[in-house]
């Protein structure tokens, strides 16, 4: 990723957001004005903060995929990176409302805002139909029109799932630890997380590039998939071993009841005796009881399991990028995003 | 609408959750199947109990327009016609939360039954996401597919557009008559309700049936709007003066600082001491302050004003379609709609 294409990117933004908050003549009038700038202002707060990852890997890969695109060309991937940004924001904004948060990207959650609150769910919904409103503007008459209208959905379907899937153990009243099964876990964080944030991006430079056939999207949405599940699998890790001053957040995983690596890993190695710690004292606020969990995953060495998992996962997703024959896409794609997350502390 | 007709679609609901609750190949395995039961629940709830006019709309219109048509053809029109209802049900579940209702359609809100609460945000998304399942699962090969997507798109971004309109008025800490403004008014209720209860399921007819050209549309989006806002007009009516034991719901439009009908008509009639009375009672709790709210309605007149102004639009309107020259649309499809609606009680 070059600071060049960061830059060109963050350039880009202001035209996205002009063409998303101007009325065309049909719906101009002065009643409705004051909803354009609601989502000019929206859009401003929840959009530009974030890592871009997902954004720039839109428009890094189509380039790879092209070699060469004409002015028209980039200017399609740039606004279509944004609106994978925009889904970002979209499901930010709905998940701090669901999960109560205080901050996000270094800001209050935007339904914290005075005069937001619940608002703030009709603003997601919002941000989620500008993205079809940037692909209607920018590519209707394009022939890849309808296959990245049905990739979004699909996309954006399957992360709900997940979300469902995330929520299902984490919002009960109860705990019921059967409920934390490797199986269910797998589901969850490929649906929640990979297919949004690695399949979507390169899925959508894909089919940009001409590339639709079924073969190549499911050889890639296998290989961006197990990285992805590898990314969320980071996530958990650092939830708790990250340093905040470095991931910029403070990990509540443990109090919040959540379906994370670590208590998957944990039910895989624990006896009787400590299986009952999990019991008592999983999805608790109170200070003692989450120092419990901590002082078990120590004892069943977690830190050094996650590691020798990184590793090897690592290992073999590269093994088998690099054992890919004939294939259209350039293996560099994934490697790229691979070599990105390896051992990454934030 | 006949009673064959509602037989019909009535019995093609569980058709159309089957559709949407079971995995594909791709998509199978232990992890996510209950996600899919889920899909499957919040359907079953959330969609099949209400009046059903915009998805019966949906099948009405397309038979009207066609005449004759297939058995697959009428299986599509029906699919499509749960999918308005979807749409609609994603857009009650997120209106109660935002607005903290207690009861829909005689039964607790999604997000009150317990263990659901701010999931429910999700599972309005999912319903969002099962609307263009639907029309993927239904109608991907068909001609008219991009158009039915766009439409969709289209509307439900006007309908988030109203609904940010309606909360601007009504969620403020404090009351601002200022923005009680009757262009404001009309463009609310055109975009929270009229395009997506009357023009969408039209439309939706109109591309199926073969009408795409732009001319056909804005004719019908103009008349079906107008219908549309008529229909809301009445709903702040009937908030005060419909009958409870009717409606089924006991109105708290004044309560709520809603920007209604009623307060608008009362602000174009009041005197600077009559307006006082609305500075410190509208949009409050306190039963006395409701009352005076009330009371002053009926110095003003106000249900008289409503009968007549509904008379002379429903007059309005009729006349308009009558006008209509060269069209493709059946006239009685509008008229049977202002028919419909024109002096109901609920």
């Amino acid at each position: 990723m070059t600071s060049e294409l960061w830059k060109t990117f963050e350039d880009h933004f202001p035209k996205v957001v002009q063409a998303l908050s101007s009325p065309d003549g049909k719906h101009a009038g002065n009643g409705i004005t004051w909803s354009y700038e609601r989502i000019k202002e929206v859009l401003e707060y929840n959009v530009p903060f974030g890592k871009r990852t997902r954004g720039l890997t839109v428009v890094s890969s189509f380039k790879l995929l092209m070699g060469n695109c004409s002015q028209e060309e980039l200017e399609i991937a740039l606004s279509v990176g944004w609106a994978v940004e925009i889904l970002q924001a979209s499901f930010l904004v709905a998940d701090d409302v669901m999960d109560q948060s205080q901050t996000r990207r270094g800001q209050l959650c935007w339904f914290r805002k005075p005069g937001i609150g619940l608002q703030a769910i009709n603003d997601s919904m919002i941000l989620e139909s500008c993205v079809f409103s940037i692909l209607r503007l920018f590519c209707r008459k394009k022939s890849f029109y309808a296959d990245l209208v049905d990739l979004f959905h699909q996309v954006i379907l399957n992360t709900e799932m997940g979300q469902s899937l995330d929520m299902l153990t984490s919002e009960q009243p109860t705990l019921d630890l059967k409920e934390f099964t490797p199986d269910r876990y797998a589901a969850m964080i490929k649906y929640k997380t990979a297919y949004y944030s690695f399949y979507l991006p390169v899925a959508v430079a894909m089919y940009m590039a001409g590339i639709s056939d079924a073969e190549s999207h499911e050889q890639s949405c296998s290989i961006l998939c197990k990285i992805g599940s590898l990314f969320q699998i980071q996530d958990d890790y650092l939830d708790l071993y990250g340093d905040p001053a470095v991931t910029g957040k403070i990990g509540t995983d443990i109090e919040e009841s959540k379906c994370s690596w670590l208590v998957i890993e944990a039910l895989k190695r624990v006896t009787d005796e400590q299986c009952k710690v999990l019991e008592t004292c999983y999805g608790q606020k109170d200070p003692e009881k989450v120092q419990a969990v901590k002082d078990l995953y120590r004892n069943l060495e977690l830190e050094a399991a996650f590691k020798q998992f990184e590793e090897v996962t690592y290992n073999d997703i590269c093994s088998e990028v690099e054992g890919i024959a004939n294939s259209s896409i350039p293996k560099e794609i994934y490697l790229n995003l691979l070599k990105k997350i390896y051992k990454r502390q934030k």
